[in-house]
């Protein structure tokens, strides 16, 4: 697969539809080198995953039957919203520890949605029997070339945005997004893979060279808590650099961010700094760092509605 | 006073010192047209006001005795934060209505903070009364010039990052923020000055033909609440269109920016935005319109600490 022209192709068909996100340089983090942002979590729905859901959708004949999802919330909040914008019917499964915020966001979509109890693996078997039963096209959270296409949108648009690190770290789940980075940077720049210790689909999956099921739990496990990671990100993953927090220094990063620049995230959102806040990954001297606010979708609502 | 040149030269002082705040394009707010905004909610300790109190300090002779400065909460803010980033001690007098979240940032900061009854206007009279007794330098919330280059450096800023609007909604407290976008404009872009209705010093002033004292209450208070317009803003602003919103219709911009963006702001940030849901303020066609987000220090604090 040429990556790079598969994401130039998603990143014009889905222009318009998604928001270009902001980029910032922060020197308030108390690291001691600037860190360049993006801020992907003002996203529609409040994380990247709407371009995947975008693109897939721009590039599918979609059936009578509409398109289903499965996904820990964010991923289906997405594919609620594009599908509401295209004028398709939506069946989102979720599990239980989406959590209130998540599930409100998707039933504000109209969307149908069924809460399953379990993890993300649960609600995947139930989009998975949708499919089946009615014939409506599943849109894949992140192991689809379509998915990671319009992930990869993501790192294109910050490039034309003038992001000048050498090295970019990116939270991981199911690995869509860091799939689409690898895919588009292809070497140009580092990419650090960053997983929370207690939901690290990737970091086992690399130490035992092949996707491997890992069991998930913590503070960021509704977004980043895929058991087992997507084989086109293991294909693209091969060699590259993987680091794990702890979800303390995940909660730390979270409100740093609020307190040095009234930017609040979810967990997930925050996993990224934490490998630098907690030294997980220590840049060289002079190598230029980057870091992906990913999402946004935090719990409660933080003004009570 | 040639206010482009005030915050040319405001700009290269504090280059460093601030945050550059990123800018976006939203089409998500419902409005049937784009809506530009500039992020300055992610600005040192909250709001714009760190480009007036480093450009305050850093074209001064700052006496032993430190620096003063009274404030609804975010001046007092930044005010104390510029005297720590610079070495100088601090004293703030903020009134009750600051509330946790900016009490709790000035703290942080390491300065001599005096809460007293009242609103901004009795803060102010406590800062007046230390100045004479130590001779401690104010930097002034508002009416002064140095502050009021400060703040225009954020419409310079703007304008660098690729501006495009005809028209820039704009939320008034004491107008030292308008102030800068007056003397920087200089009526290239139409200025749309926002208020609560209740706390609006400028329209009152506009009204009265000179700067009048207003009750000031309502939930935007601690940041908007100044009892009487400052005189450089008044001696800017003849003319220029006013419009004032309901504390119901800034409640509404504060939660659509939060669900349209994951952008959380106190409601003096959502006050310019207000003004556009409310169609207090109603772009011709084809008036291209931008929103600044002024302010996110919100109480309390949405990670409970």
């Amino acid at each position: 697969m040429n990556w790079k022209s598969e994401i130039s192709a998603a990143a014009n068909r889905i222009n318009g539809y998604v928001q270009v996100t902001p980029v910032m340089e922060s020197r308030a983090l108390g690291l001691g080198y600037p860190v360049e942002m993006k801020l992907e979590h003002l996203q529609h729905t409040g994380s990247f995953k709407a371009r995947g859901a975008f693109n897939t959708l721009l590039s599918s004949d979609v059936p009578d039957a509409g398109v289903v999802a499965a996904s820990g919330g964010n991923h289906g909040a997405a594919a609620a919203y594009a599908a509401r914008s295209l004028g398709y019917p939506a069946k989102i499964f979720v599990p239980e520890i989406a959590g209130p915020s998540k599930i409100a966001l998707i039933e504000q979509t109209g969307a149908d949605l069924s809460v399953v109890p379990g993890e993300y693996a649960n609600a995947l078997m139930g989009a998975q029997e949708h499919e089946e039963a009615t014939g409506a096209m599943q849109i894949h959270a992140y192991d689809a070339p379509a998915t990671v296409a319009g992930q990869g949108t993501c790192f294109a648009e910050w490039e034309a945005q003038g992001l000048q690190a050498d090295t970019v770290l990116i939270a991981v789940g199911g690995g869509g997004l860091i799939a689409g980075a690898l895919g588009w940077f292809q070497g140009a720049r580092k990419i650090v893979a960053v997983e929370p210790e207690t939901s690290c689909a990737l970091n086992a999956a690399l130490q035992a060279g092949e996707p491997v099921d890992v069991t998930v739990s913590g503070i960021a496990a509704n977004a980043l808590g895929a058991r087992r990671i997507g084989s086109i990100c293991f294909g693209l993953a091969q060699g590259m650099t993987s680091v794990l927090v702890s979800d303390e220094a995940i909660a730390e990063a979270q409100q740093l961010l609020w307190q040095a620049h009234r930017i609040l995230v979810e967990p997930a959102g925050a996993t990224a700094l934490a490998a630098l806040l907690s030294g997980a990954y220590q840049p060289e001297p002079g190598e230029r760092v980057a870091v992906l606010i990913c999402g946004g979708n935090i719990s409660p609502n933080p003004l009570g509605a």
